[in-house]
């Protein structure tokens, strides 16, 4: 077992109404930087709800947030207003993009140099504007960690940004918000909620608590998806869902266990930085051929207790069998949520591999994953994932 | 799904070596009051290396804390030297007694009034001062809970006092300090630790996320509490134990379940409150004869799924077969770790019975547990527990 250094202070208020707690929880400021995406808060009714309940404050507005959200313009738009309008308080309303965006803006407001070098990690943020959030989207988990990921499109990064400061000083989590999530958000979100619980768990030095914790958010994230898909107004596996994308990625579902590199998501991040595709469904296609790429003696002991465990998988059979079989559920259950399985499926073919392929072994890291991963290893993976 | 509203704002140091790390912990304050149970902290030289690392600190002491903390000396006492000696943060070095006084003395200390008033709620505190912990026996979660268990001798009142101003700051955690703790306290911190998660599970509005929670940490507290009783030294089993404990109470394991009205504590604490007895000891006692008593058509499902999860009891038997195996496997598991599984093995007859099952019905709120609980349905599980 690790050693590990761990505090989450982030307050979660969780539940039907729970956005009756805004005024209160706003009360410490006055300016508020208002942030959200498209016009959907708007839609369902929860943009007019904020402004009604938030009407003894000054709030100023960014809007247009794009998934995989943009240092420019959104980052450094924010950035400006919080310096010129002297705001106190970010109030990120919508989904983890909203919200990523937020927390690089609240860092860049209290920094007089370039934004981009406090993401980059060439200085360490001192501090950082306070970031409440009202959660649209069970997916991400920004609403319960300190990392946010920014792309910025002329160089085709897109770069995962932690740091202590960022954490939300509360979180507002009404399941009812994610009600009107459409079927293919509801399935990627669930895919990127699946895939934050397997970088954790596929490593070394793990624990049965961790890994009890791990196989309890796969089998309830994938038993709930399905619920959500079904009915997308069931309170119950609406709310289990925006529970379980929340434990996602503040670390404590694997306190103690070795740091895995995280390699899905890394290869995830320049899909959707070179083609700018829904991060989620990224993962899904990516996640089984990394899991078949990595099959080997040394992995192979966690594919089988991942397969028993979550799958119910015969546990008599030989282990590489159990291995595939657990691979194969894997893909067969994001198919079945309706997620498109190829690349090809989202728009991208074989043309960039190589050129991605390099970048994500330059700026990934990745020779230091659970399984080390070389340029070749990721270009595979892509292939395979064609 | 309930709604909640939860934070847990203390910083887990955790591993080998974590006490290195106290002098940056301890640098915003001056004046620490240090305490501590009996001599095992000077046994293995934690008292010298706390105060080799603190030379630099003005130290003021309260030692002599008993198990099942006293509000009269030791809370009292320590209530007295803080406002005497203007102490800025305790810093409590030992098991869940020794921290959960120093969170009492710690909200007496800001409070001009009795300190009574706040362990029962009749007075809200409105601070405390900072806690910071080292932690040396796993067991109660007091370490990143914001709840202390206070006893007061003359009126055999045993309470436990929940506000978030408890909550520690930082708690450091050395899972090699747990290595000389004796069988007994291992298992009796088992013991309690496992009855944390029994009573968050046993309750209505469970999801398959927190039951999922719930089995992991049973099944690594069975697993690793067993490691530790064959090899004290076993430094993986020793920490994850740890780990596990540290989950107990601060309400992660069930957030969005109903209250359970915590049931089996409640009648440990008057036990102990009457004579002493070690809490988990008393707790393992109580359990499988309030299982017994609670089992009916309304909750043999919960029975069910905590047996074939927790003890892969076949799930094709009939289900109160299953639900009675669970029970026996429960009573067998603490049975197996050495625990005394009779009241009158730690030294308790039926002479009082009646009198702790009417104090218990009166003090506890019990008729709004999980299955509510009569004086006569105490004192029925008391008598059970012989």
């Amino acid at each position: 077992m690790q050693n590990f250094d761990y505090c989450t202070p982030t307050r979660l208020i969780f539940g039907k109404d729970a956005i009756e707690n805004l005024p209160d929880v706003m009360k410490p400021w006055k300016r508020i930087l208002l942030t959200y995406g498209g016009g959907s808060i708007k839609k369902i009714g929860l943009y007019d709800k904020v402004k009604g309940l938030l009407k003894d404050f000054e709030i100023y507005e960014l809007s247009d947030i794009q998934p995989n959200p943009k240092y420019n313009p959104s980052v450094l738009d924010g950035v400006k207003i919080c310096k010129e309008k002297n705001i106190d308080v970010i109030l990120a309303v919508g989904g983890g993009s909203v919200l990523d965006c937020s927390k690089a803006i609240a860092t860049g407001a209290k920094y007089d140099g370039e934004t981009w070098d406090l993401i980059t990690y060439k200085v360490k943020p001192k501090s950082a504007l306070p970031i409440v959030d009202i959660l649209t989207l069970a997916a991400t988990g920004s609403e319960y960690d300190a990392a946010s990921v920014i792309s910025r499109t002329e160089t085709n990064d897109k770069t995962a940004f932690i740091d202590p400061v960022t954490y939300p000083v509360c979180s507002i989590l009404d399941p009812i918000y994610t009600f009107s999530v459409s079927k293919k958000q509801t399935a990627a979100g669930c895919a990127d909620a699946i895939n934050h619980v397997m970088e954790q768990y596929f490593t070394s030095d793990t624990t049965l608590l961790n890994d009890g914790f791990c196989f309890a958010e796969i089998k309830s994230l994938m038993e709930n998806t399905k619920a959500c898909l079904e009915n997308p107004e069931d309170y119950r596996a609406r709310a289990e869902m925006m529970l379980c994308c929340t434990y996602g990625c503040n670390g404590i579902l694997a306190l103690g266990n070795s740091y895995s590199g995280w390699p899905c998501h890394a290869i995830e991040h320049a899909l959707s930085a070179y083609y700018d595709i829904t991060h989620g469904e990224g993962l899904a296609i990516i996640t089984p051929r990394w899991m078949k790429h990595i099959l080997s003696d040394k992995t192979v002991d966690r594919f089988v207790k991942y397969g028993v465990n979550v799958f119910d998988i015969d546990k008599n059979l030989e282990k590489y069998e159990i291995a595939n079989k657990a691979i194969d559920e894997t893909y067969k259950f994001f198919e079945s949520i309706g997620i498109p399985m190829h690349l090809k499926d989202v728009g991208i073919d074989d043309k960039r591999i190589d050129e991605m392929a390099h970048h994500i072994a330059v700026n990934e890291g990745l020779e230091n994953a659970y399984v080390p991963l070389k340029e070749e290893d990721i270009k595979l993976i892509l292939m395979a994932s064609l």
